[in-house]
């Protein structure tokens, strides 16, 4: 029994702190580190880099809208072209940025209101799709199952890698309870390590309406810009370890 | 007989458009292409590298200070580390568009204020030569002869690339003539080509007082931001050509 | 018989120059002058806010979604309240340029991608009218006739001034031809300039079937963003002013 | 005895928060708000310019360079003719947020690299007062005491207003000692609380060579960008409250 535990980090920006990068990283077996696009200016990016470095942290470059002021979150329709280009913008300044620090860029995840657009957007879920193979084929993607943008990236021969939410309520379809109705995120950190628990050895979550439901995932996803996020985060390696989980990177 | 001619490319951003990248790339060998903190949004970047690569021309990484609102001509005081960590993030930015057209980057020429900064100061050309070592030691940095920066790059093992200014007035001292003095700038495009045949054959151009001057120059760095200076670059390039230079680029 | 004509303007950034607005300063009455967000350094708004001054041209703020890179041509799905705060700063900052320069803002027109949300997006129309109307409610909105903006801002008290577009083709349901169908955008400016006068001495225009269509307009859009569509600006006022149509600011 | 304390507030950044704005508004009696050109959403200089006029807390504008990624801590050797016009736009900005919420800046403050800068640079110093002279010159300008910006706002005839800061040591001249030397900052609360009891009441600090030097001030510049930092504003106030003296807005 293995399982990668994934963040996202370097999203402090200039004088604004976000997380606890060095406290995830001994945490997590893969970082999404942001690229400049929604969070993570070059020097936060670079530090970031260096301590995933020292810990033998697989970095991932966390890719976005170009939107600092809302943070990635907000879609923008922009042109396939257009959003082709920015990603391989940010694959290339944040690979060399872990370059310099000992390491590369290792797997890409697209952030925010990305994320979500190219689940069900194929116009720029091809673009995303297009750029990681026009810069690095053998670049997995990281992503939600049954989405758009996984179906094409293995289309194209790109390594595709799930991911599930260790503080997220799952329907009894599997799908993620939208942020908008109750349930749909899980803040007790003993309850969300057991679900991860039994997400990695039995492959099932219990949903919303109390049936155990299917979730296939290679990767988990936790959360650290809260030092409750934290706190959970560790709960969760910890119960993991405990039970003779192995936690290494996918890559 | 032999001389690269360099241009500031790639300076469009989103609606803006800046120059006739297209016509100076039938002109110049050597293509100084802005990395986005400056000028150059990616979809731009991405075309001009692809015109570079369809006519041979050598992409050059054209770094700057991070100020699109001020096309990077203003002097910003920023910590060496961070200046440094922008320049790899650019350089990276670049590089990963430039391969995905087929070339690459294959030196680096900073733009603007920072052009004039690193001259004289010392920590941010440091963090600049720093940055460029760190990144891919084998890459030139093309620039004014006598500064800081050629001086520090030369230490760290770094090849440097002196560049003359085809329209600009020189000092008996063989220096630029400062804007703001009468003789600065050039506007004659039988003028300018004469003289940069001079430079080029003779190794002098004639100062401002009327004295040849030595001027060494590995590169001549020709503009491209108006319908006038595309056609003072054809002129120059039309008239070394006839006198028999070899126009090539310098990596 | 009188029509406004109105432009966008100050949409110059930096280094860039999009437009003459000096010379559609003569051709309009009323000016949309950016506000920042899409164009418009604040150099840049001072400037055409003195030359609008300067010829009693009526200054509009041109309201647009915070995306320099993309010129606000990209819908971005932002919060309602993030949109309604990010109006009212446009509509302060600009004004208080205008205000140095002796006019101010007397209405307002959103741009590009807000321009088209408003017209069927409610809850941003909503942000939109809130804002204004919280700024100051005397301030009339121009914008297209039938969308849910102009419907909101009539039932919020603030007097709304519909538009026709110069150089636009129109379905036989009076509606714009979309930019993606043939006889989208008209380009011979003499049958511009007599479809304008038409539409403001008969109320229609031809329809691209052939079909004269009823348009009823305050102001009358024209385009100076190129050398082409100044001359086309300026054939249609000539041929208004013949006809003795009086051109005239809506406010 | 009566004195106006004062603080920075308006810091935060889309999802970046940056110190406790309603905390620091029950301790103050004016507040700093930025304007969006180091930092504050326009969102977040709402919610900021709310809370101050709920408490009767008075708004002033902390004007800064363009400067998000370096939180304007960093000088920009810009033209004069442009730092006006955005100064401009920045005091119009967040005066039009601020009457939306039922109040209206009444005082300009330079933020960071500007504040210092403004001490010795005149072209930049005159520029600021220009812009505030042509906006309102009604608006007092708080600052160093001994700078050009105070000596120029003074022949323009506008009212200057002096502060000195709590937790900074000053030298037996009546200077701030540099941040990189010893003594520049004083961390402890009762401390902070105790000498700015003495510059009140006494109009003396007692300077980081042991010598009590004279130091008039209107107003008290407190930090809140840390836990720590509001405690240590809350014990100056309550200190300062227990020995009589009144805290009241300097406008």
């Amino acid at each position: 029994m293995r399982i990668d535990l994934n963040a996202d980090l370097g999203e402090s920006y200039g004088a604004w702190v976000l997380g606890d990068d060095e406290a995830m990283l001994d945490v997590v077996t893969s970082a999404n580190v942001a690229c400049g696009f929604h969070a993570g200016d070059p020097l936060t990016l670079r530090t970031t880099c260096r301590y995933a470095a020292e810990r033998g942290v697989v970095v991932g470059a966390q890719i976005s809208y170009r939107d600092v002021a809302g943070f990635g979150r907000r879609f923008i329709d922009m042109e396939p072209e257009e959003l082709a280009a920015e990603v391989v913008y940010q694959l290339g300044a944040l690979d060399a940025i872990a370059r310099v620090e000992g390491t590369r860029v290792s797997y890409v995840k697209p952030h925010g209101a990305l994320y979500n657009a190219v689940v069900h957007h194929e116009a720029q879920a091809e673009a995303v799709v297009r750029a990681v193979h026009a810069h690095d084929p053998s670049l997995p993607i990281l992503g939600l199952p049954g989405g758009v943008l996984l179906d094409l990236a293995l289309e194209a021969g790109i390594r595709t890698v799930s991911e599930a939410f260790a503080d997220r309520g799952y329907t009894s379809e599997g799908r993620l309870v939208p942020r908008t109705q109750p349930g749909a995120v899980i803040h007790d950190p003993d309850v969300v390590a057991h679900r991860v628990l039994r997400l990695v050895t039995e492959g099932v979550v219990e949903s919303v309406d109390g049936v155990d439901v299917e979730v296939r995932a290679d990767s988990v996803c936790v959360h650290g810009d809260t030092p409750g996020a934290v706190t959970m985060a560790r709960a969760t390696r910890t119960l993991l370890v405990e039970a003779g989980v192995e936690i290494a990177p996918f890559v």
